[in-house]
């Protein structure tokens, strides 16, 4: 009877422990990957846009999808640091509805809505959404693919 | 001679080989899914939405990403019927500079540009661009994620 019972216990365990042990893995994926984009947002309100960029993988091949398709993380850099070369173009960003969706165990996509706040001066508040495509690589998870929708901006009262 | 020359043939079939097939695969499969998305606009303009939703997962997980978040097919079908009720509403959709890009041998980013052909009652012509990401199931390659973004209307003249 004891062996019985072992035994049902450890057919529970075989059947249950890999659904939980899988849930588990990927809750704690979902907080990395919310660790990485929360690390963007202080180093980029800090004015570290080089702190920054290593939310992204350092590769030619991540893309960015806008109205034209770019790629690469050595011109996503360039285009970052034009378009935003002082403080006060960068402003104060911040990320709101964050959802983590995984794909498996490497890849997962995230999305949300950013605001970025800004004086008149440095082009004004923006507000939009983005889809995101992460990668877990060696140095952690990294976005590779980004589409970043900038809504129309509503006038400066 | 003969046995050493065998050999590094041999070498260089083992070595190379794999390569070549895994090319050979991400070119088959960017193909697959090209076949895929050409299918959704021949099913769109022959105004079959039914046939359309197919290239999508059918699946409640699937997302769609806009100002805000939405997600399931059976939704998505419900928003395709409301938004294009008719055959003017769908109007002539046509895909531009289609590129895709593996993830791994189970995913796989598109990115594009949309054309809508309507007439002014139809609601006028639409244009914009697309990330979807495409996952390989047991029924052929489907959209499960898609961040379209509709640009500006032009004025009509």
């Amino acid at each position: 009877m004891q062996t019985f019972r072992t035994f049902v216990q450890l057919l529970l365990i075989m059947t249950v422990a890999p659904v939980f042990s899988m849930q588990a893995q990927t809750a704690t994926s979902a907080q990395t990957i919310r660790t990485v984009l929360a690390k963007q947002v202080v180093d980029w309100n800090r004015g570290d846009l080089a702190a920054f960029a290593t939310g992204y993988k350092n590769s030619p091949d991540i893309l960015f999808m806008g109205s034209k398709i770019s790629r690469g993380y050595a011109q996503m850099v360039d285009t970052y640091r034009k378009n935003y070369s002082t403080k006060e173009k960068m402003g104060t960003l911040s990320f709101a509805n964050l959802e983590v969706q995984p794909l498996d165990e490497h890849f997962a996509t995230v999305t949300g809505n950013f605001h970025l706040e800004r004086t008149a001066a440095g082009g004004g508040n923006s507000d939009g959404y983005f889809l995101l495509v992460v990668e877990k690589t060696p140095d952690g998870w990294k976005i590779v693919r980004d589409s970043t929708t900038v809504l129309a901006k509503k006038t400066v009262q």
